[in-house]
C-alpha cells in the first residue's frame, strides 16, 4: 500500500477540489473557495484522510512557483506603465494601510499567552508579516463581478485593474523584503545589498535570456515545445538562484522570470502550457496543501477573536487605504468606495504569502488558519460589498441583460490559476472582438 | 539547500532531455534516445549529479501512468477492429517469438556465475520478463520513416500500424499475466483468477463510468477541464484498484482507464491536456529516471555480452516472427521482411514493461544496462533496416519530393509521447484534410 498511497492522495486531491470547487461556483463562489475546503475536509482539521508527505510538499512548492511564474508571464508590462499615477497612488496608500493594520492585530495578539507562536524569526518581523499578507488583492472574483454588474467599463472599474497590478507588484516586493529578513543572524544592511543585487542579477540575465530567446523565436518557428521548457528551465533557475544566492525568495525569482518571459512572441502559448500544469496537478495540490496546515479543532478563544478581528480589519483597511488613494487622485466619494470594495478579496496571493512565510519561520503555525479564514471571509464578501457600493437597481438590471450576451462571461475554472493580468487581458479582447474565438485555450 | 535541492534536479532534467532530444532529432534519430541519454550522463553512469530522490520516484511513477493512459487514450479502437486477421497474426506471430528468443538468451545468461541477479522472483519468470520486454513494440519512429520514404499508404505499412495496436494490447496482456505472477508465495490459478475478475471489474466499472460520462459531456459543454480532472481521477482510480486489489499491475489500469475514454466525445481534448503534463513534467522525468538505474562502469564482460546478444535476438526474432506471420496471412516476400523490419523498434514501451518489472522484482538491476541498450539500439537500427527493405531508390526520391509538402512531415517533440495511435489517426487525418489545422496542440 505505501508506495501507492501517493495515487490515493492525488486522487482524493483532484476529486475533491474539483467537486467542491464546482459546488462553491454554483454559489456565485470563486473556486479558490471551493479548493481550500477541500484541503480543510480532507486534512486533519476534518476528515484526517491526507497527511503531509514529501509528494505533496514538493508538488506543492513547484505548484507556488508555476502559480507565480503563471501570474508574472500574464503581467502586461505595457498595460502597467498606461496603469497611471492614479492606480499607483491607489495601490501604495492600499498597500500602506493594511500593512499597518495586520501589524497592529498581530502586535496586540502574538504573545505568550494568548498565541503562542512557534516561528524562529523576531516578534517585529512576524507581526509584519502579518500585515504583508493583509496587502495582497485577488481581483479575479472583483473582475467576475463587476462583468456581472455591467461596471467593468467605468473609470472606478479601470482603476481597479490598474491598481491590482501594482498591488502584485508591490506585493512581490514586500514580500521579498521580509522573507530576506527571516534569517535574524544577518544585518539588515546585508540583506538589502543582497536584495538589490539580485535585481540587479536578475536584470542582466534577464536582458540577456530575452534577447536569446526572442532571437531563437524567430530563428525556429516549427517546434514551439521546446519554448516551453526552456521557459520553465529558466523558471526554475530564477527561483532556485534567488532562494540559494541571494537569499530572496524563490517565488519572487519564479515571477520575475515570467514577467521576463511575458514580453515574448510565444507568451500566450506558453502561459497556456503552464495553466494547464497547474490545473491539472499542481494548484490543487497547493491549495490542498494550505488546508492541511491548518487545524481548526485545536484553535483557541484569543485564536478565534483574532481571526475575527483581522477579518474586519482587512476589509476596513482596503477599502480605507485605497479609498483614500482614490481621494487623493481626486475621484469622487462613491467611486472611492467602489474602488476599495474591489480590492477587498485577497485570495490565492495571500495564501502563497503565508505558505512562504510559515516555512521560512516568520509565521506560527495557529496563524494558518486565521489568514485562511481571512481569505475565504474576503473572497466571499467582496462581490457583496460590491453590488451594495454599485447599487443602482434599474441600471444594473439593464446592464445584467445586455453583458449576458458576451461569450466571456463564464471563465468557469480559471479562479485556481493566479488571472488577474490575464482577466485583464480578456477584458481587452472583449473590447475588440467581441465574440471571437477565445485567446486562451478552455 | 537539501529543501531547494529538487528544483536543481528538475531544471536538470528538463534541460539535458531537451538538449539531448534536439541533439538526437538532428541526427534523426528519435527523442527517446535523446531522454535516455540525458538520463545516462545526469546519472551514475556518468556524471552522478542526479540521484534517485523520492522526488524522482513517485513523480517517475505518475509518468509512466500518464503514458500508459496516454497510449490508452489514443488506441482507437474502432481502428483495432478494422485492422483485421491478417494485423493480429502478424502481431502475435511477432511477439510469441521474441518471447522465446529473449526468454533463451535470459536462460543462459541469468546465473549466479554470470549474471548474478538480486531479483526475487523465481528464475523461471525472471526469464520469462526478458522475453515480455522483447515482445513490446514501438513503431512511432518507424511511422516517422515510412512517412519519409513514402511507403506509409503501402499494404505494408497499413499492416504493420495495424500489427503494432495489436502488439501493445498483447503486450499489456502479457505484463499483466507477468507481474500478477511475481509474487511467488501465490498460486497461479489465483493468480489468473485475480486478473480475470480485474477485468470483469474494469468492464462493469468501464460501462458504468463511460455512460455516466459521455451523460455528463452532453448535458454542459461549457467548461471543458471537469472532464480532463474525472479522467485523471478515473484513470488514478483504475490504477490503484488494480495494484492494490488485482495484484495487477497499475499501468494496465491506466492503459484500459485510457481505453474506456478513448471512446468518448472530449477525449481529443484529454488527450492533448495529459499530453502536455507529460511532456513538460512527466516524461522527462520518467525517462531520466530509467537511465539513473544503469550503471555503465558495473559492467561485466557477461553482461556486455549479454547486450550484444540481446539486441542481436530482439532484432533477429521480430523481423523473423512478424515476418512469418506476414507470410501466414499470404504477404509477399520482400513484404515479409518490410513488415518485419517495421516493428524492430522498442522504444518507451520496453523501458515502462522494464521498469514496472524491476519494482516487482522480476528483473535484476544488472539488466537494466543491457534493455537499455536494446531500447536504444533497436529504436537507431529500424529506421536503416527500414530503407535497406524498402530500397527502390527512383521511387523512393519521386515519393520524398512529393511527401515533403505534408504540414506533418514533422511531428517534433511527440516522441517523448507514446503516439503510435496517434500517429495513425495523422495519418487519416492527412488522407481526408492534407494541410488544415493540427488536430492536437502542438
Amino acid at each position: 500500500m505505501e508506495s501507492y498511497r501517493f495515487l490515493v492522495d492525488l486522487m482524493l486531491i483532484l476529486l475533491c477540489t474539483k467537486l467542491l470547487s464546482i459546488i462553491t461556483k454554483r454559489f456565485h463562489l470563486p473556486q479558490v473557495v471551493g479548493a481550500l475546503l477541500a484541503g480543510l475536509i480532507l486534512g486533519p482539521a476534518v476528515l484526517g484522510w491526507i497527511g503531509e508527505t514529501e509528494f505533496i510538499d514538493k508538488l506543492s512548492k513547484l505548484g507556488v512557483i508555476v502559480l507565480m511564474f503563471c501570474a508574472g508571464l500574464e503581467t502586461d508590462i505595457v498595460e502597467l506603465k498606461k496603469a497611471g499615477k492614479a492606480s499607483f497612488i491607489i495601490a501604495l496608500v492600499g498597500v500602506v494601510v493594511p500593512l499597518l493594520g495586520g501589524f497592529i492585530v498581530a502586535y496586540i495578539f502574538n504573545q505568550e499567552h494568548l498565541i503562542a507562536s512557534d516561528a524562529t524569526a523576531p516578534m517585529m518581523l512576524q507581526n509584519v508579516f502579518i500585515g504583508i499578507i493583509l496587502t495582497a488583492t485577488s481581483v479575479s472574483i472583483t473582475v467576475e463581478t463587476l462583468r456581472e454588474l455591467g461596471k467593468l467599463h467605468t473609470r472606478a472599474g479601470n482603476a481597479i485593474l490598474g491598481a491590482a497590478i501594482i498591488d502584485d507588484v508591490l506585493g512581490v516586493i514586500g514580500l521579498t523584503v521580509i522573507t530576506s529578513m527571516a534569517d535574524s543572524s544577518v544585518s539588515v544592511w546585508l540583506v538589502l545589498i543582497k536584495i538589490l543585487l539580485y535585481f540587479v542579477f536578475a536584470l542582466i540575465v534577464g536582458v540577456i535570456f530575452y534577447k536569446l530567446f526572442e532571437k531563437w523565436i524567430s530563428m525556429y518557428n516549427r517546434d514551439k515545445r521546446r519554448f516551453v521548457i526552456a521557459a520553465f528551465v529558466f523558471c526554475l533557475f530564477m527561483a532556485f538562484s534567488a532562494e540559494y544566492y541571494f537569499g530572496v525568495a524563490d517565488i519572487t525569482g519564479a515571477y520575475i522570470a515570467g514577467l521576463i518571459i511575458s514580453g515574448t512572441e510565444r507568451t500566450k502559448f506558453i502561459a497556456s502550457r503552464f495553466n494547464t500544469l497547474s490545473f491539472i496537478l499542481l494548484s490543487p495540490i497547493f491549495f490542498v496543501s494550505i488546508g492541511l496546515k491548518v487545524s481548526l479543532p485545536t484553535m483557541s478563544a484569543p485564536v478565534v477573536w483574532f481571526s475575527l478581528i483581522l477579518v474586519v480589519v482587512a476589509i476596513i483597511t482596503k477599502i480605507v487605504g485605497c479609498g483614500l488613494g482614490a481621494k487623493i487622485c481626486g475621484f469622487k466619494n462613491d467611486e472611492c468606495f467602489q474602488i476599495g470594495a474591489g480590492m477587498i478579496s485577497r485570495g490565492e496571493v495571500a495564501l502563497i504569502i503565508a505558505d512562504k512565510g510559515a516555512a521560512l519561520g516568520l509565521m506560527g503555525s495557529a496563524f494558518f488558519g486565521p489568514v485562511v479564514i481571512v481569505v475565504v471571509a474576503t473572497t466571499i464578501l467582496a462581490p457583496l460589498f460590491l453590488k451594495v457600493a454599485f447599487k443602482n437597481k434599474e441600471e444594473l438590471i439593464a446592464l445584467e441583460t445586455t453583458e449576458k450576451e458576451y461569450p466571456y462571461n463564464k471563465t468557469d475554472d480559471k479562479d485556481l490559476v493566479l488571472n488577474d493580468a490575464h482577466t485583464k487581458k480578456l477584458k481587452e479582447k472583449l473590447d475588440k472582438s467581441h465574440g471571437k474565438s477565445r485567446p486562451y485555450h478552455t
